[in-house]
């Protein structure tokens, strides 16, 4: 008999369907680690649960030796890789079909705006100036390169040739194809990729592969007038010398929802700058009204798959 | 033998083409109505010419009675069609095709970013705020409605279907579908349409019957949180009423490539409505680097079926 701990938040519909899939384990649901009766959690439900859904305090887990199962709410669940947090053997699911469209859409909304402008016009909305800002860019054939191209990067691929773009990607296993990428390439092969695009989107996990992967010799790569995104984890970007090199006038803008650190402290220059844009990591989380839906259904069909085993 | 004035905006190789399609014609070249001297053109120029490509000056035009054929560059040609302006039989026709793509993306880019909030993000950016504003809005399952449905219409909805909206439209002969919307109506529909979309799209020609179409009366049909967007012409949007609907808290936000009247004066109060965004009708033009071509493609392509008849 598993010992669960549903900590998602759940319609009532959502927790029938969970008291049904887990029939004859014990199971206690405390959204976000909030108990029925609107305490916060005892550390020992932490300890004792055998299957957990949600995102449990990481100082929490590490005392829990008898964890078999964990599906996080999130899309990343890097702090639960970590050596010493989960008891060996633990399967670990994340919840990252639940945010493909909607962080792929705010990248998409992001790059949009960038191109045509729109920052600079709401700088200069208050002032009343009907003011043409020039030439403005569009996807029509405009060369996307997506690093990374899991679910997150494959629907934004999908978004960019629905637009009329021409669509690369870049992946680990480069025999792979992801729909909606038109030319998948070895991670390898980024150097010599980056001069071409008019827009690179960074949506990768963090890794020690990807962490500071785009650093100031990478950016220099990028054509003058392209555009950088970033929807993935803000370790994949060099903020500081991102900052530099638009301060020198490369690149036709950048869009981040994501930094490193997090939050980006209010004295970073990346602030100030004109052509960058930047979101604090609400891509994704419980920004749309049917996220929570989303991981429910994802959660449920992993629950089930583990206690029928 | 027909006595041409060809003001398009036209690289050598285009040049050569009209050359070639008007052979046994004349022809005199003067992009934007300046001639080859640089000097401004003769009024004699416009007065005798019997066909001309491009914009001329509505004065200079009505005192050409030989006048047959007129190829706009721009997407309306209302000031030509004004009683008095051509001589009787003359055959007009706009450069809409042109721009259908560039205005739609343009009302799109606008549409996405009202979604995402990043106005709202952008105004406080300066300030360095790591601010999490709350729930956002996605164009999955949305439902759109675009009011008008030629080339820019069609392309607007294909757009918004593509990131999994359901499009609906209305034209003047329902029977008739477009590409990209799924439910065609007639105009006189509107009023029972309104309070169903999640956005409504205004993409229509200025006319008796366009005119201040969306009154006070019909921006308080729309859902208190849908999206109102313009990018035809501005008279179809009372400025006044919408800027008192936003103000009075209805609507989640609009978006304005266009005005009534244009330039919007700068103590008009959509300049200071957080959730209105404007562009000084920037949408279509030569914005783009690829439109003087497209508009090209389009004349040359009107001119030999007229020159071959």
């Amino acid at each position: 008999m598993e010992h669960i701990l549903n900590m998602l938040p759940l319609s009532e519909a959502w927790r029938e369907e969970f008291r049904r899939v887990a029939a004859g384990h014990t199971q206690i649901f405390a959204p976000a680690g909030i108990a029925e009766d609107g305490a916060p959690l005892p550390v020992e439900v932490y300890e004792n649960a055998t299957v957990i859904l949600g995102n449990p305090p990481v100082e929490a887990l590490k005392r829990n030796r008898v964890l078999r199962f964990l599906q996080t709410r999130s899309a990343g669940m890097e702090q639960y890789e970590a050596p010493g947090v989960l008891p060996e053997g633990a399967e670990v699911h994340n919840a990252v079909g639940a945010y493909g469209h909607s962080v792929s859409e705010h990248m998409f909304a992001m790059l949009l705006s960038l191109m045509k402008r729109l920052p600079d016009y709401r700088d200069r909305q208050r002032g009343g100036g009907w003011e043409d800002l020039g030439e403005v860019k569009s996807l029509l054939d405009a060369r996307v390169l997506c690093v990374g191209t899991g679910d997150l990067g494959s629907s934004f691929a999908r978004q960019c040739k629905a637009l009329g773009a021409k669509t690369a990607g870049v992946r680990r296993e480069a025999g792979k194809g992801a729909e909606g990428i038109d030319a998948m390439y070895p991670i390898g092969e980024l150097d010599a990729l980056l001069p071409q695009a008019d827009v690179v989107a960074l949506m990768l996990p963090h890794n020690a592969g990807t962490n500071r992967l785009m650093d100031r010799r990478r950016l220099l790569l990028m054509k003058p007038d392209a555009i950088l995104l970033n929807g993935g984890r803000g370790t994949a970007v060099d903020c500081q010398a991102l900052a530099d090199v638009l301060a020198e006038g490369h690149l036709w803008g950048a869009a981040l929802d994501v930094t490193e650190p997090e939050p980006l402290p209010p004295e970073h220059p990346l602030w100030q700058q004109e052509r960058a844009i930047l979101t604090p990591h609400t891509a994704g989380g419980d920004h749309l009204s049917d996220t929570p839906g989303r991981i429910a259904r994802i959660a449920i069909g992993n629950l089930k798959r583990f206690l029928e085993r």
